[in-house]
Order: C-alpha cells, then sequence, then structure tokens
C-alpha cells in the first residue's frame, strides 16, 4: 500500500474515535440517556454535531424500537436507500420498501398524489408494531398520518426524516403534534435536514449499541 | 384521501418549488454556470443552500461526467445506499458496488484496512472512463487517491462526499490536491458533511437537467 497518504484504517478505530469526537463537541445534555446513542448515530451520519439541536422525540421511543426488533418486527422504509443503510446482519426483521411494486404509480395517479405517499398505502398490512423509517419524502410521513388518523394499524415508532425544501419541515412538525395523539412513539429532526442516511442510522440505533460497530469488520 | 393535513401533492410542482427556493436562496454565484445544476440538486438532497459554499470542484467535472455516462461508462459506488440513489432509468451505465463481494473482508485483513477501502481495489477493471461516487467511506477516497498514485486506470470524474469526523475532511482536501495532479476531474464537498444522498444527487445531476423531474412521477 501506497505511503503517500497518511490516515486510519482501523475500522474499530476508526469508529472509536468518531464517537469520541460526537462525545466531545456535541451537547447531548438535553437527550434522555436511552436516546442518546441514537443521537450520536444520527450526527455521525451527517457529520454535523449541531443536529442533536434539531431532534425532537418521545422518551420511550428508544425501548419502543428496540422491543419492535426484538420481536422481529418489520422496518418499513420509503426509499431504497434507507433499506439498503440498515446494518442487515444486526436484524432478523423483514426491511420492506414498497416504492418500486407495481401498483404504486397506479395509486398515485388514483389519488393524484406522489409515487412516494401512494408506497405508503401498501405498508397497511405490515403497520402493526413496525418501526418506520422515512428518509427522504415529505409526502411519506403526511400520507403515513393520514392513515393513522383513519385509524391504521399503530407502528411501534415512527422515525421520520424526510428532507428538503417543500413540507419536510411541516410534515416533521406535524409527527411531533400528531404522534401523541395516535399514541405513537416518534424520533425526527426538525426543519429542513434529514436524509436516508439519518433515517438508517436511527434504525441501526435501534438494533445495536454503539459498540457493536468495534466488534466487526464494519 | 383525509383533510387532515394539506401540503403539495403534484410531484412536478414538488421538484419546480424545491428548485425555486434553492434558486432564491443559494449563493450559486462562485459556481460556474455548467455546474450549477449540480450544485442544485446537492443541495437538494440535503436540505442545506449554504453546502454550496464548501463545494470544490474542476470546471471540467460536469463535462467530463456526462459524457462518461453518454457513453455508458461504470458507476462505481462506494457504498450500497450510493448505488440505490441513482436514478437508474436515466442511465444506461452499469451500477457497481463491490462492498459486499466475498473477497472484500479477505483483502482487507490482508492490507490491514477497512472493507470500504480494499473494495476499491475491486475497482481496477472498471476504473477507466468510469464515473466514481462515493459517499461514505474516507478510506475508499484515500485508497483510490493511492491506487491512481500508483498509476491506476484514470475514472472521467470523482464524486467525493465522504461524510464523518475521521478522515472525511482530510480525504477531500487529498482529492482537491492531487486529483489535478492525475488528471481527474472532481467535485467535493469540504469538512465533514457529505453523504450518500450529495453522492447520487451529483451522479443523477449528470445524467440528466434539472427539468427531467417535471417531466415524470418521482
Amino acid at each position: 500500500m501506497s505511503g503517500r497518504y497518511t490516515y486510519l484504517r482501523d475500522p474499530a478505530a476508526i469508529y472509536r474515535e468518531s464517537f469520541a469526537t460526537i462525545g466531545r463537541e456535541a451537547d447531548l445534555a438535553a437527550v434522555p440517556e436511552p436516546l442518546r446513542p441514537l443521537a450520536v448515530r444520527v450526527v455521525h451520519a451527517c457529520g454535523m454535531v449541531d443536529a442533536v439541536a434539531d431532534l425532537a422525540f418521545s422518551p420511550d421511543a428508544m425501548t419502543a424500537g428496540r422491543a419492535a426488533l426484538a420481536g422481529g418486527r418489520p422496518i418499513l422504509c420509503d426509499v431504497e436507500m434507507v433499506a439498503h443503510g440498515v446494518i442487515r446482519r444486526r436484524v432478523q426483521s423483514p426491511v420492506i420498501c414498497t416504492l418500486s411494486r407495481p401498483e404504486v404509480p397506479i395509486i398515485a395517479r388514483r389519488l393524484d398524489t406522489t409515487r412516494s405517499a401512494a408506497a405508503v398505502d401498501l405498508w397497511r398490512e405490515h403497520l402493526f408494531g413496525a418501526v418506520v423509517a422515512i428518509g427522504n419524502a415529505p409526502t411519506a410521513l403526511f400520507r403515513l398520518l393520514e392513515l393513522l388518523a383513519e385509524g391504521a394499524p399503530r407502528p411501534a415508532v415512527i422515525l421520520g426524516f424526510p428532507v428538503g425544501f417543500v413540507g419536510a419541515a411541516e410534515s416533521k412538525e406535524a409527527l411531533i403534534a400528531d404522534a401523541p395523539l395516535f399514541g405513537v412513539p416518534f424520533v425526527t429532526m426538525r426543519g429542513r435536514r434529514g436524509g436516508s442516511a439519518m433515517a438508517a442510522a436511527a434504525v441501526n440505533a435501534l438494533a445495536a449499541p454503539l459498540d457493536a460497530e468495534q466488534e466487526d469488520r464494519p
């Protein structure tokens, strides 16, 4: 291997130093103890320690999410990017993304909405007790909230990280306001920031403690 | 559909409004005209207009990348998340991620490095004229630069968006310093920010103009 570049190559050391940097720089004081590993993983996924300040959550989100994964309940993802960010060897749960199913464009046309929102209509049979991870589409989160308002089965936890300029902040504020009314724990990031890496990191935080990364090669 | 939530559901209108917001808020003055659609897509992927200030690039990156995709050259991705963020119907190129190949852990052990870096050793036969998109691992970008220093075939363009706290900023500074010496155009984001969504957005910018999103349902 060339000696041109000097960089850390040991995966366990990389994780350790990453999490140590986050521990030093991120202000986790407002995050309840059980949720701190999730906050650390979300920060690790985006490279921004100030993202902690925009995290919002129900205190029971971690417990509810861990129990769902321990019970093998499905992980429902709005996009394939989230599904492929979940560390599969850590979970027994099926990881489901309905976005590319052939009926989605038809439902989208019928409901006059996005494919992302239409794909959520195909979650119904899997919703009960599931871990929902939304990392892209505000319309997917809005559609999920609509289904819950109509009485759809309750997921165990909603990890709501849609990103962007149209509807992202609004959909997450709706989640914060209404998830408690629906009796569903949640974790989300206020504002425009979010994304599939954050959503997958939140799932991975439910699946394993931080030191799991120091046990095997990532 | 429930009337509980009011939100924009028309995908073309969502894209149009997103790009218009970015156009109003982002300072694109320092970005050369041909690269602006790429800058807009990267901002769109992360929800942060100030990300433009950290973009670094060679002026010919867009032309080189477009030509590579027009010629069907491979798209090499460090992680599956990037590969699954590429809008496949827009490209004829094979999208290749070698990270989960069975020989990767063996190479990683032999070279005493990460799986992400080891996976890059399997890119050699595909590298010539390829579009490289790195959205996660600093060690993958460092390893690519090492291979180029050793005389490996030149890709058409490197889209370098590793993220995080250990080596990300350093690997991207090395890219900015050395890619011109290797004769390889690049686009990157200085500092800790980055990620698979940005890397995929950069690929998608090479593949289609912004207004492509207004022609079909995303």
